[in-house]
Formats: C-alpha cells, sequence, structure tokens
C-alpha cells in the first residue's frame, strides 16, 4: 500500500496569531513532505490558514471536514466532507489523521480535538501552546503528546512518527 | 470557485452481479470525467469494485468514507476518512456528494442512503435497481429519483444535475 | 436485569392521516405495556402525536432523540437527547429499541430509519404502509419486516418479539 | 413546561478514588433532587459509580448513553441510548444536559468531554479536578468553568445554574 499519510492540523476558528501564521507555514510544510492535510475545512481561522498554505504547493491535498451542512469552507480546501456531527466531526478529523497538529490550544474546540487523540490512542503534537495546555495534556498522555516550539519542529516530530527508523 | 464535483457511488458490501460490474464502470466514466468519487470505502462488493474502476484513470481522486476504525479500506482508496459513526456514516457519505448513484438497491444499508440523500435534497440515481425499488423510491420523491438502465445512463444523468445547461 | 423494554415509533414529521391517528394510539397501548418509547422527539407529526398518546398514561417513558440543538421537542417528551447529528440521529433511535414501529412509510426520513434498523438487524413493524413500502422492505429482508394493519395489530407482534415464547 | 432537569456525570473508565466516590455520591444527591441523571452508560469506573448511586433513591431516571452496540451498560441505567459514534457520543452526553459535572478529569476522554460541554456553552463543574486540568479549563472559559472541592459543593453549585434566583 502506498497511501499517502494524513495530518490533521486542529486550532481556533479565530484570527489568533501567532497560531494563523504558523498554520499557514505548517499546510505548506505538509504539502511539501506530499501529506495530505486534513482540517476543520472552514474558512477561518487556523482552518483557513492552514488551508491556504498548503494550496501553495503543486499536488497537495486538502481535506476539509464540515461540522454543518451551512459551514462556509475555504476555497483552499479541494474536497469537502459535510458531517452534519456539529462538534463530533472533530472526532472524524482526528481518527481520520496518523498525526494531529494542534495550532494554539485557546479555545474548548482545539481542546476537545486534542482530548478525542488522544482518547483514539493517536500522538499530538502541540505548537506553541500556553504553558497550562502543556502541563495538562502531558500529564493526561506524556508518551502521546509532543511540545514543538515551531511549526518546522511539528514536522520533523510528525516525519518521525510516520516514519520510525 | 474551481472545486471539483463530487459523486457518491453507493451500494452492497457484496459481489452481486451486475452491480459490481457496473460500479466498476460507474467508478472509471466518473474518473474520466475529472469528478471526485466517495464511497463507504469497504474492501468488499460495489464499494472496491468502484474504486478499483476509479484507479484505472490517471488523475482520479477516491474518498473512502468508513463505518468504524476497524472496518478495512480498499487498497484503491486514496483517501481515508474514518467516522466511527457505524452505519450514521451514511448520512455523511450522502451529504458530501453533489449527486448519488445508487448501484443495485438490494440491501438495508443502501435503502438508508437512499433515503438519507433523498431527505437531505440530494438526487439519486438508481441503476438497474428492482423494480420493487424504483416504484417505492419514485413514490417518496418524483422529482428527485432518476431511473438509469446502465452506467452510462447514470452519468449522463449525473452531468446534467451537474451542469444543468 | 429488569430493564423496561424499548420501542421506537417512526414515522414523517407531518401531519398525515391515518398515521398521525395510529401513532397517538401506538403511544398510549405502548405506555399501557409499560414500555419506554423513543422517538425522533420533535412537536410535530408522528412524534409528536406518538408522545402525546403515551403521556397520557400514569409512569410512561417518553425519550425523544433530536437531530439538532435548534430543533424543538414536543411537550410530551420527559426526556431529551439532544444529538447534533442531523438525520444521522435516525441510526441512534433505532439502535437503541428493540423494536422499530414505523408508522406509514411515505417520506424519507422514516424510509432512512426502516433501512437503518434493519441494516443493525432490528425487527422493523409497518403499520398501514404503501403496497410500495411493503413490497420493496419485505423483497429487502422478509424475516425482519412484519406488516402491520393496525397499531393494536402492531403492539400484538411487539410483544412477541420482544418476549417469545 | 415542567421537564426535569437534566445533569451529566462524567469521568474516567477506570476505578480511581476519590472520583467513584465522589461519582456515587453526586448520583445520589442528583437523584435526590429529581433531576435526570445522565452518563456516558458503562459498566465501570464514574459512569458505573454514579447509576448505582442514583440507583439508590426512589424514583430516580438514570440514562446511558453508550458509545458502540457491544458495549456493555451497568446495571443500574434504565434507559440505555445506543449511538454507535463512539467517542463522538459524549458530545451527544453533554449537548443533552442543562450542566455537565466531571468527576476527576484525569483521562482524555473526559478532558473531551469538559472541551465539548465548553464549546456547546454547556457550564461544567469539575470536582476535585488536578491543579493542572483547573488551570487550563479557567484558562480557556473562565465563566462557564466553576471549581467545587466536594459533590456537595458541586450540587450546589449545579442548583444555581438551574435555577438562578
Amino acid at each position: 500500500m502506498s497511501r499517502r499519510p494524513v495530518i490533521a492540523v486542529v486550532g481556533a476558528g479565530r484570527d489568533i496569531e501567532p497560531a494563523v501564521s504558523h498554520a499557514r507555514e505548517l499546510g505548506r510544510l505538509i504539502a511539501e513532505k506530499g501529506w495530505v492535510m486534513i482540517s476543520g475545512g472552514r474558512d477561518i481561522g487556523v482552518m483557513k490558514a492552514a488551508n491556504e498554505g498548503a494550496k501553495e504547493v503543486g499536488g497537495s491535498l486538502r481535506v476539509g471536514i464540515l461540522p454543518t451542512s451551512d459551514a462556509t469552507p475555504s476555497d483552499a480546501v479541494d474536497v469537502v466532507i459535510v458531517t452534519d456531527t456539529g462538534q463530533a466531526r472533530n472526532n472524524i478529523i482526528v481518527l481520520s489523521a496518523d498525526v494531529v497538529i494542534a495550532c494554539g490550544v485557546d479555545g474548548a474546540g482545539t481542546a476537545s480535538e486534542v482530548g478525542l487523540a488522544l482518547k483514539n490512542g493517536k500522538p499530538v503534537i502541540l505548537v506553541n501552546a500556553s504553558e497550562e495546555a502543556n502541563r495538562f495534556f502531558k500529564r493526561i498522555d506524556d508518551a502521546n503528546v509532543l511540545l514543538a516550539e515551531s511549526p518546522g519542529d511539528a514536522i520533523k516530530m510528525a516525519d518521525s512518527l510516520i516514519d520510525p527508523k
């Protein structure tokens, strides 16, 4: 099987820095690796930035998992999956990913995504999260929570998780 | 926006003819049109055949929406979405499609997919379905149920639905 | 274990006769049996009537499974379960029931509920359904589809299914 | 409308003290208030203890929201809702509650429940949670996160939330 790895980028649906800039860079780096990028798909915040970053790279593939039929997807999403499961779509995002990268964990939605990922046994990389987020999630699942200081660090960690030497 | 149309192919997870041969041809024709193909993603029956048919065409994109984490996807699926919603994943398949093509409606799962598609206002094309299926679904929603005798007919109908002149 | 049997009543969210009168009688008869009644919970059509019928009986228990947070539950529902899964909540209704009774199968939503019930191996009783519905669902799963001409018949059938002698 | 308030008790599916003792007391106190108790329904840990506590009180009503068809419900659950949505059932638990009480937040599943509750605008009371959990969730949503030191405190807080004077 030669299916491409799938990386989820999760984060707030608001334009918060540096989360949005990090998301854009993450999207670009994921696409350069040839990985499929999956996200919440909406036309806002971290989701929008990550998809736009990935779209800059030729051959990239961006899948957006929308909560409801009436949510607006980012124009940078290639394939829109409409779930009509509300916030439960967060579970679908993390289940479909090999690695979950959280870009800022400043909101309740992202907290639920990290919790669901860990509950389902998925590794999670927190990029530039608050001290409170790092301590809480490391306490819950030290082995599966990795702390990255930059998008570049996160991609290196994801690479090791996908292709352990 | 230039997002590619998305066509769902649904049908039984069993190797029934002519449904499986039709599914293979549908997959190929959908891919030749440049449409994204979405399906239940499993390595069996109509799902497997449709993905394999589409994979024969260069540049095709096949997304498989799996019911559970432990379901086996067809090797011909490019992107696997793991929903862990059991049969409720049928709702996600139809919600994500512009047109739903049902290849045989001989089982309860496919019946639920057609029902969910119509409930969500999606057009459904029944390919070579039983007389009982045709009569039942036409009675329920005459306008949104189209009857096709072959995969080629179904693709012409889908084309008209996607790009009405 | 002495958990009470759970019976789902499904049907259109519209005021169609005789479905609504049948639903009211079904609700009453289910409650008189001491069974828990489960439904789609909305304040309309078959759902509303079934809950109102059951409420007439002291000690009855009516659980309503709502599709979305903003759907209005019937005042006759005791316990509201908010799923935010849209039409996929139909799968939760049938999975939670020992027997599913469909009161008229004139719409796409009810068709999906019958399909999902059968797919999940649940027995379904069709009350006064159209000839087209009866033929289609009997063809799909002859063993698990029972045809009743009245609410009273349906309750007798449900009784035999719950407590086979 | 005189529908009874619904309180969710969430927590780990493991026998950890003092979470399990607290859950048992919470169940009892919720039932004494006449509130409906909702939980993840399984026959283990906080879920089991809360249902058993509530069952000690005559007239109590315990609804269990199971993740999958093959999960075993606690015998102390009155009404079992089978969702087949895996961990996404956590969203249904919190959406159906007026107030969510988390009994220990030591695991990823409970973290997801608190995140989902806050994302959906539900108030959450953390009972005897770790310092890390308190700091993280207070940072995310100071207004909707309440910290209780005992089950009795939590019930007083829930009472104020349900019936603000």
